[in-house]
């Protein structure tokens, strides 16, 4: 696992390739991954981590993790010393901790353009788009179903989203294409339609070997073999279950040496108990078994200790989202990933609003600001997220967006160089007087202050003359700008046929699903 | 200085207080101000802060700050030690901050009822409202200039609000009243429509003396003599300067041992650099010379460090909010408060946007949860700040309010008890079911989760049924539901007439002033 960014696999024509870039400089700008410059937020102490450790243990030995359908991983854990019954697998307090020292602590997920590749793990941050949702929103549409459109517009808008360094998976559902598929058209929109990293299908091991051919025909097999270019949503089937899907999609990745992410998905109060140190305990657990699982597969391969997790409404059931005691979990379970020395995905825009308003806005801030402060290594669901995951807002998006850029801002720190200092700005200036037309705020003022996107601070009065247009509306006009803006990166078109016609004949080989 | 909570000043009659108490119980929650119980976010490494503290050092000596047409000030700092040239007062390093020495660490502010008094600094976080805004908008009415009611209804709905730990100051200004006369009406309406701590007149030095002669009233000389019943803010005019309006309030206060809060009001770019390094020297120099003077006047007065810093756009000179760069300042100016020992005011719920829309949503919670991690001890415009400050909302009011609950179980971290850590709910619940039912969630389920007051996380069908209403909609159904609901507290009939013969008389004795 190489934790140095990879140099470039293909080659160029110079002059095309030099009047595209030229073009893509006014419409795009892109930054690299966030490199937090503070110390991360902390709310429990050691001693309070150790209490949550050792209930974990207690969790994996005494009760124990389901491993269904999937005599292979009981196999393996059966050889590492766990005491497997049925398909209970009991796992000795130790033993999983101990089968982790063998994943990276970070490692690089390559993208298709290197300067696109990212940092997991460390001190870096990298925001990638919502991931699952089978509806779409918007202010002309409404809520209907997802279709590919819809998915390629997600993966034009990422990539035309300065501070979304990562193009995600599964941004909408496209159900207007059968189901076994689908994602032959979603991996490849992701290589066609942006150069930034992505993830790949998890719904089938035979989908994530499927995900496996394909970037191999963009990074060649050794490349695959050897450095991580998918990264995959395995998610667990909390209280303590790993299904056969997520198993096999997860051998699949792991044998290949591509990056998983173990994510227990956990709604508290259903799928753990209702309280935060309970819910800390059993995610614990859970993905210390699955991260484990993964290196008895293939020592060495990369993962991620994932968390998503909510809680639900005791009133009504229903999820509920930006409140404070998974702010809580998050916190808690990023100072335990750091203790485990693995990476750690969680957090996002999170909401359960049906539309883009000030509930949406209020609990995506109040989960996304902590997931930077958390130190965060990799966010799912940073921009479009809505309704509880079921819809992909367009509008939204582009909120978010703004949003993950401010956030950009706040982890680079505070700039301490002489001209961060401004001393000579604040000699010049002196008592009574204003700093507009000063030497360092002319020298300064470009770049001094992040630009929303999305704000209007005017006065009401010019903001009346504008419309009284609220944030949405203002939203509904910027995605559709910069899908029009759009220019799709290069893709060397020998690369681009292989892949068409690997689906083509894949398709063909395979009557439509829908179920 | 006590830092005690002071015992009960006056009796009540037993029956009709507890008939009055059980009544209240049914509509009204008090939460006792917030105590952190992580450590705080730290941005700026010690090498960083002391370059901060070495700039202002420098500012306070070399470049000065102006103390404006108030020569009893100037001849203070000549006393002290300073070098005065006109009004531009220099402080020789080390002196200001050696002045601060007898400047308490925390503080009490006390309430007329006991139990809502609250301590200023430490690891405490006392939300008050909105301050200032001539407007008030809501969803009926739209926007108009406030009036006396407006400012009762928003004493009331701040009363009602349970983590709102304070009354506040001008929660709008009341433009019905003239100028000269409506801070009776304001103070009065603290005294009698709530029982939390509040704020006093800066508006003038006279009117200062009859807030503090208005708490005498409540309190006995004394005991105000002794305690501070008030906390007041004293705005620099940034750069550098300090008016006269303000130092003589500043000097009412503090020699009446009253808190002040000395705020820079900082809109950077304009009033400070453009740079987040400049604005912290400039802001901690202009604090700590409102601070160290605050202690000439009256060695011990509790002081609080102030900052309201944000920044402005760079294309249309209009304020921004909820931007990158004040949250940095907020965190790293909280930082430098501690190192010099006093509590920090910051924060709140602020944001540029003209209606309480994602924008404003957005904005503000980016404010308000830096404003918890911070650590800081006393947020002004916690809640109901909408437009740059120029209007106090209805809506906006409970809809930050609601997020001001939530921060209060944020900064109460994780409960490490036997129940908190759940171990029983995972034994008896096991893999692959959930806990929907179990013991420990019957057991908890009333209070596990923070219950939206806002939020709607119904289905969107179950949300089309019940109208589609968006945040803003729910909002002003509950504001107005809260009003309804309102029983004033008791208020001793004897001080009620008193505090009404004085302001009777004090209006009589003067004309009517508009400007």
């Amino acid at each position: 696992m190489s934790e140095e960014k990879g140099g470039r696999r293909r080659t160029r024509s110079g002059g095309r390739e030099a009047r595209r870039a030229l073009r893509q400089q006014r419409t795009v700008t892109f930054l690299p991954y966030i490199t937090r410059k503070f110390p991360v937020t902390e709310v429990l102490s050691d001693e309070g981590l150790e209490i949550i450790e050792n209930n974990a243990e207690t969790i994996l030995e005494e009760i124990g993790i389901d491993f269904r359908e999937d005599a292979e991983a009981l196999e393996l854990w059966r050889g590492a010393g766990a005491d497997v019954q049925g398909e209970r697998v009991h796992i000795p307090r130790g033993l999983a901790r101990s089968l982790m020292a063998t994943a990276p602590a970070q490692f690089i997920q390559h993208a298709r353009n290197p300067e696109r590749s990212v940092q997991i793990g460390g001190d870096a941050t990298v925001f990638a788009p919502v991931y699952g949702p089978p509806f779409i929103r918007s202010l002309d549409e409404g809520r209907r179903y997802a279709t590919i459109e819809d998915f390629r517009n997600f993966v034009k808008l990422a990539y035309m989203t300065p501070a979304m360094h990562h193009s995600g998976g599964t941004v909408c559902e496209p159900v207007d294409i059968p189901v076994n598929k689908r994602h032959y058209d979603m991996v490849y929109s992701h290589i066609r339609y942006s150069d930034k990293p992505f993830m790949g299908s998890v719904t089938d091991p035979s989908r994530a070997e499927d995900s496996v051919a394909m970037v191999k025909l963009v990074f060649g097999d050794d490349f695959v073999d050897q450095n991580c270019v998918l990264i995959n949503l395995i998610n667990a089937n909390s209280p303590m279950v790993w299904d056969a899907t997520m198993l096999g999609a997860l051998k699949v990745y792991a044998r290949n040496n591509q990056g998983t992410v173990i994510s227990p998905f956990i709604l508290a109060g259903a799928m753990s108990p209702v309280t935060v140190a309970g819910t800390l305990a059993q995610l614990l657990a859970e993905a210390m078994s699955g991260m484990a699982f993964a290196q008895l597969v293939r020592p060495g391969a990369p993962v991620v200790f994932g968390t998503f997790a909510s809680s639900i409404s005791m009133q009504s059931g229903a999820p509920t989202f930006g409140t404070p005691e998974p702010t809580l979990v998050l916190f808690a379970a990023a100072q335990l990933a750091r203790r485990l020395g693995v990476p750690f995905r969680s957090g996002g825009s999170l909401c359960g609003s049906k539309v883009p308003d000030a509930q949406a806005a209020y609990e995506s801030a109040q989960t996304l600001l902590p997931t930077l402060l958390a130190g965060v290594n990799f966010v799912l669901h940073a921009a479009g997220w809505l309704e509880g995951g079921l819809a992909s807002s367009y509008e939204k998006f582009v909120m978010d967006a703004d949003q993950i850029g401010m956030m950009q801002v706040v982890g680079g720190g505070i700039d301490l160089s002489e001209n961060g200092q401004a001393m000579d700005a604040i000699r010049e200036v002196g008592p009574g007087t204003h700093y507009l037309g000063c030497a360092h705020t002319q020298a300064n003022f470009q770049t001094a202050f992040y630009r929303s996107s999305i704000a209007d601070n005017n006065s009401v009065e010019q903001w009346e003359a504008d419309g009284s247009l609220d944030a949405v509306q203002r939203a509904n006009a910027l995605w559709k700008q910069m899908l029009a803006d759009y220019q799709a990166p290069d893709l060397d078109p020998a690369i681009d046929e292989a892949l068409q016609s690997f689906i083509a004949e894949k398709k063909a080989g395979m009557p439509d699903a829908f179920a």
